[in-house]
């Protein structure tokens, strides 16, 4: 755990400074005292889900281990990466590593969608409603230090995606990686091209009727190399160019 | 599976054309029948590991499921991407999936090996001996319709590593990420640069000692962005990077 993340109920709100207690058996209590091996007094880099981050402080450990915490949380969120993302939806182990990696990237949003070629039965997965996919989006915002975690949807079909554009208000550069049918490559991406969305397919990719759809809908359709890659590992391939191109990568 | 693969060994060797039996039970067996639905007389993408790649047709079935198949293998292996890593040693479970992702990428040589930074357990694994590496390295090569897996090797430590020169024939670029004191970015890659060697931390990444070490032996430190990324995710990063950079991602 690069920072301790916490829930904004957790939190008791007044008077500041913030407080907030962790049970013994809670993850973050055993990571800060058996990874970490912080004392009653150490300092911890903490930070409440969906807002700011800054420092924690260990002001009691209770004989059972029960940690009072006292935070002071300053830092404004990390500025996200102006990349939405639009994915067949994948095999259920891999939902959550994707979602955790793009967490990590802070993209803005991942929507999930049925596509032609994807396996139907993966839409299935309770990973969405039972806590696993906001789990996973978790751990990849504390991979980066970060508060914040992007905002995943779940769609039928591209077809629905495509009637809805859940984008429409932002205008952004609208892009769907393809291999096999690319018009053009990822490296030929403008630097002034953001916001993007970038749609992703399954496995097996999209079928000619979807890249129709996605045309006619204003998408472009970039190639990601000839070597075929899992829809996860497309998806941290697709963001990490997109990033670099535009320059939002981010350099210390 | 994107190819059906074989092992040398497992071909009858003369006259041609090259013949191979699949036992019913085997997962290539089991894909061609119930995943591709291949009949007798059927056409199949079929390579063989360390050779050349082409096609396979189911010549007979058995009542027991057992397939007896002829291979044309024409065509020579992909061209490697000009790339190795070095990388300290990752958890297990990351340590598959890594060397998957690197197979896919067809980068050429993988050395893990301890850093100050990284769990020495990490170390205990018997993935390298257990068959489990070479396993992964072939799914990644599926992955991809590869035939050739990366070469892997296993160092204590960096010191070692670096006094050892696993590459000084080849003469290449010597990269090291480092997102905390970089000396460059990723974006700055020369695209005549190669081949490379890139050099990816543990997920604590380098100590001073290690940077110390690493520009003496002639490393450039470069940054891959602000947000920490976990070793698998930093190796694909890099890879997909490095490989726009120089012109040879491969587009269709």
């Amino acid at each position: 755990m690069n920072i301790i993340l916490f829930e904004k109920h957790e939190l008791t709100p007044s008077p500041p400074p913030l407080e907030v207690i962790l049970k013994p058996r809670d993850k973050r209590t055993i990571h800060l005292l058996k990874v970490l091996r912080k004392k009653r007094g150490d300092l911890f880099d903490a930070g409440v889900l969906e807002g700011n981050w800054g420092t924690g402080r260990i002001e009691t450990i209770t004989p059972e281990g029960e940690l009072a915490c006292s935070l002071e949380l300053h830092q404004a969120p990390l500025p996200r990466s102006p990349i939405s993302l639009g994915v067949g939806f994948p095999r259920p182990i891999q939902l959550k590593r994707l979602l955790r990696d793009l967490a990590t990237f802070g993209v803005e949003k991942v929507d999930l969608m049925g596509t032609d070629l994807g396996e139907p039965s993966y839409r299935n997965t309770t990973v969405l409603t039972d806590g696993g996919a906001r789990e996973a989006l978790i751990q990849g915002a504390i991979q980066a230090r970060d508060t914040v975690i992007p905002v995943v949807q779940n769609y039928p079909s591209l077809t629905k995606w495509l009637e809805e554009r859940p984008w429409s208000e932002r205008n952004p550069l609208l892009i769907a990686a393809d291999n096999l049918r690319p018009q053009g490559t990822f490296a030929q991406l403008n630097p002034a091209a953001q916001p993007l969305l970038i749609a992703i397919g399954s496995e097996r990719g999209w079928s000619d009727r979807e890249r129709d759809k996605l045309e006619a809908a204003g998408f472009c359709r970039l190639s990601l190399g000839t070597r075929a890659l899992r829809t996860d590992t497309a998806c941290v391939a697709a963001v990490v160019l997109a990033l670099e191109k535009i320059g939002t990568l981010g350099y210390a």
